[in-house]
């Protein structure tokens, strides 16, 4: 599947209206499932599946490292075999049951798009699964600014959809590590993870950069993968500050040519 | 709860910085139960609770109508009395049993943020709750323009936090009939329509306009409730642009100033 789609559309520019090919990001549904059973439906951009369910399981606190994974694969006895993927965990016993998806109701499954609190109840369960990053790295604010100029360059999706979000690692010294792109952030963001946890990439001297906002959910998934910054063009939000500051995470927005606003742990950006 | 909450942060543009009292948009968790048994825990802003929970169970297709809905009420038994909304409604069974949490393991609830699928697995699903929309009506390009300025002027929580969406729904006459605020768009959404929907309000005279994206799930509720134009700020997915096609709704995305694109039925807009 390809993760943009041709449409014509009507453009208009005040009274000048024009038919015209465009190009949409494609939203498709995936069903991730644990062990051969149904966890969760995220809607998500093909492409990277493996690193999304990679980092989706670690987010989500499914598996506390990749070595947990014995393998992730998509489900080929499955009726739709691109957007079923199973992941095989030892601590559900090893073996491959591909669950019968007309066996398990709707009301079992966890269904969400581009996000998750991934079937944990309460804040609570997500903060004991977190530990307060430590001190440091230190980077100047223009090197952050550098960072969010390398990540819209490689947005090739949202050059061609306007419709993607973005999440580049960046290395503090400046060094890409990854950018992918997504219709959700979450998954943008569960992809960058996947792929330095499938690499064995140390997060803990990288920057993330986002291209929307930094809710609850993308801060805990960051402080999770030790991100000890996360910088976004968009504001963060009091839950995600509240977190970030309890766990030693310095939380970035607003990030739009030289401004910047430092929420939480200001002490790892020099100016 | 307040929508928003005071922060202290440090604001930057190039060298200078400056520590600056700011405003967060507030994002907490609402557990949605139906009938007692929790269904669904949502991140959202505080704020028309009541409206958010008729809004989602409609669109969400546990009721089809407003009436089908007994009660709705936060729960006054339960130790979080603010974060806790019960629905009733009478196919279940009419009295209020409130759920011990304890009882509820992580994995029964669906847990999603500022989303939602609704435990409906599969798009199909989805399309069978839905209904094609009648012809109708039309509107000028213009008037779409100025209900979004319209709106923009009202997003108070957006203009302090810098961190909200927001939807309007407007008649096409130019009256304004709501506008609803929230961290998370498709809440915005499911407010505006719990607004409609609890005031006996008919959709298919209305506009939606919404601050982000026109994703899969934003097209689904709006055609739900019945809504035949959707325009937004920012593009619309493929998976979306489909569901509208399908269902006779006319989609606007990336409306800016006198800019819009016109993907789906664009003989309802006026030029």
């Amino acid at each position: 599947m390809e993760p943009s789609a041709k449409h014509t559309a009507l453009e208009a520019s005040g009274e000048t209206t024009r038919e015209t090919g465009i190009e949409l990001i494609v939203e498709e549904p995936l069903e991730i499932r644990i062990n051969g059973e149904p966890f969760a439906t995220i809607m998500r951009t093909p492409g990277n599946e493996i690193e999304l369910a990679a980092g989706f399981c670690f987010t989500e606190g499914i598996v506390d490292k990749f070595a947990d994974i014995l393998t992730i694969a998509f489900c080929a006895d499955a009726e739709d075999t691109k957007n079923i993927i199973n992941v095989m965990t030892p601590d559900r016993g090893g073996e491959c049951e591909v669950a019968d998806p007309r066996k398990s109701s709707g009301r079992k499954l966890e269904s969400r798009s581009s996000c998750g609190l991934c079937g944990v109840k309460m804040l609570e369960d997500i903060y004991k699964r977190l530990t307060p990053l430590k001190d440091g790295p230190q980077v100047h604010a223009a090197d952050i600014v550098k960072m969010q100029y390398r990540m819209i360059e490689k947005q090739e999706l949202q050059t061609r959809t306007k419709g993607s979000h973005a999440v580049a690692l960046v290395r503090t010294d400046g060094e890409l590590v990854v950018v992918r792109e997504d219709v959700g952030r979450h998954n943008a963001l569960d992809k960058a993870i996947g792929y330095a946890l499938m690499r064995g990439i140390d997060c803990s001297n990288c920057v993330a950069i986002l291209s929307g906002r930094i809710s609850f959910e993308m801060a805990q998934k960051s402080v999770r993968a030790g991100i000890p910054i996360v910088a976004a063009v968009s504001a963060a939000t009091a839950l995600a500050v509240e977190l970030a500051d309890r766990l030693n995470c310095t939380l970035i927005g607003r990030l739009r040519d030289d401004d910047l606003v430092v929420y939480t742990h200001k002490e790892r950006v020099e100016f």
